[in-house]
């Protein structure tokens, strides 16, 4: 352990990242698994465009970071780190097209629709969600069948309805497309806990599964995950109000002209901050049964609070 | 076993498509499973529309009577069908959207971003998708979770970009949206195979994994999977050039006036006639390892082949 957390946080930020994209680089080719017939040229590109060549990878790293706690083989997961970050690249790819949030640029890119058409951006999306699955199932990821199966069941519940996409579809109604409905902070709390909240904290708890971990491990990664996410989610609205928009890499503002639904946005950001301050403490404090080897998490829950980009 | 095969099979048809309705239909409602947040309600709705109260439900029929042959539990198969039809449901959503194929109908009624909107369209799309894997990976399928796993795994790759989703992308390619360039037979059987084929070769393979079928008896399951897919892809094609709209509950026609790419378009309808008896007789030769006991999957054969609507 170095000295610094923080910066010894920020290499092993940067390794889950450039082995993420190594590793989804590898991943998405033309070579076939067993069961498939043909990679469509097109439809793998669009896919390598959405999943390959950019994004901190902050799901990964906390599944990595959280599995490595208990000595889950890198490898193994990295993997698990991958399909997360499939689900969470074909969330970003949806989000974008026209009739979701219809936006244009993503990471300093055109986004999927842009570089390609709707409808190959819709197929990459799906496929991406698909290939999650795929990924999450093969026996490099663990040797018991039953952690896998649960790694794939969570997923699919941190994914589906009642989570991710649960959650972006309250993010819409909130925006007032389908009816008026002013949203109190308890409502913006649940929308945020499905719609981001959910695949982080499920990183956290997948590090627990793969490596085995008791009640009480288990319970602190979930509580520390929970945690972060909500902070995430703050941070980012606090930055979309106030943040440099060439640095980000995508437009600043446009969730507030939207009348999307934040804690900022509804409190005030005083008082989102203070929030933020409160999550922070709350996931470092859930880790103490760790002690000093979740230096590397507690600094990332301080990263979340104060990124800028 | 009746004296009529064709009636009984009609009658086993109707059965595991009212079962596979009412357990759809008991699944997708607001009762939370663990690791669910909140299930909003229009998207709850809108997953209903694309999946409660019609259909055929051919895919979980062929899966339960695979099953049948080894005797699995009806209510183990109908799980794992139920999940199978949520990927079938999904890709009908996807399909009709604007971008896709622009279709305002489906089995008569409206389709879901017509009957909501394109944004709850593609979000009811991802979490049906989403919820598949969920239920397949669920302990009331299989007590063996390598038997799970190997589901959810093949489950994957059949609705992946080298299985359907793969397909579509090709099917678009083949209107000559992005390119011109005139398909072959060899790659219009492959588009078929991956686009309508995989999802139906995958029910017949499910049976034979939920059966804990031997070598012998898959690869039976497996022919006659792949022979049916087939059959079932140029009936439709044949129907889709000269049957009736109103029996159809859609439009007729269309896929010529798009030019999407279909053997009988390539071949001719007499000679896309013989291949798809060739088909069912390759697919019927398949089951006689099974004898009498696979009489319900031979007229599903013909059934395919024959059907007008």
């Amino acid at each position: 352990m170095s000295h610094n957390p923080f910066s010894e946080f920020m290499q092993r930020l940067d390794a889950a990242a450039a082995d993420t994209d190594a590793l989804l680089d590898g991943l998405l080719t033309e070579r076939l698994v067993p069961g498939e017939l043909a990679r469509p040229a097109r439809l793998l590109e669009a896919m390598r465009h959405a999943a390959v060549g950019g994004g901190k990878r902050l799901r990964p790293f906390l599944l990595v970071e959280a599995a490595a706690l208990f000595g889950v083989p890198r490898g193994q997961a990295l993997l698990a780190g991958a399909a997360l970050e499939c689900v969470h690249c074909y969330s970003l790819v949806h989000d974008d097209l026209p009739a979701m949030d219809d936006d244009d640029l993503r990471r300093g890119r055109p986004t999927v629709h842009k570089a390609f058409d709707e409808a190959t951006a819709i197929l990459a999306g799906d496929a991406l969600l698909t290939f999650a699955f795929d990924l999450m199932s093969r026996a490099e990821v663990h040797a018991d069948a039953n952690v896998r199966l649960q790694l794939v069941s969570e997923l699919a519940r941190a994914a589906g309805i009642g989570g991710m996409a649960g959650g972006q579809m309250l993010d819409l109604a909130a925006e007032g497309r389908f009816e008026k409905k002013k949203l109190d902070e308890k409502d913006v709390t649940i929308l945020q806990a499905m719609k981001t909240g959910a695949l982080i904290r499920f990183g956290c708890r997948a590090g627990a599964m793969l490596g085995g971990a008791d009640v009480t491990q288990s319970g602190a990664l979930d509580r520390y995950g929970r945690a972060i996410g909500a902070a995430y989610q703050i941070a980012d609205d606090l930055l979309d109000e106030s943040g440099d928009p060439e640095a980000m890499g995508k437009a600043g503002g446009k969730d507030a002209a939207r009348g999307k639904a934040t804690l900022p946005a509804l409190l005030g950001a005083e008082t989102a901050k203070k929030h933020l301050g409160a999550l922070v403490a709350d996931a470092q404090s859930a880790l103490e049964p760790f002690g000093e080897k979740a230096a590397i998490l507690k600094a990332a829950a301080r990263f979340i609070a104060e990124r800028r980009t």
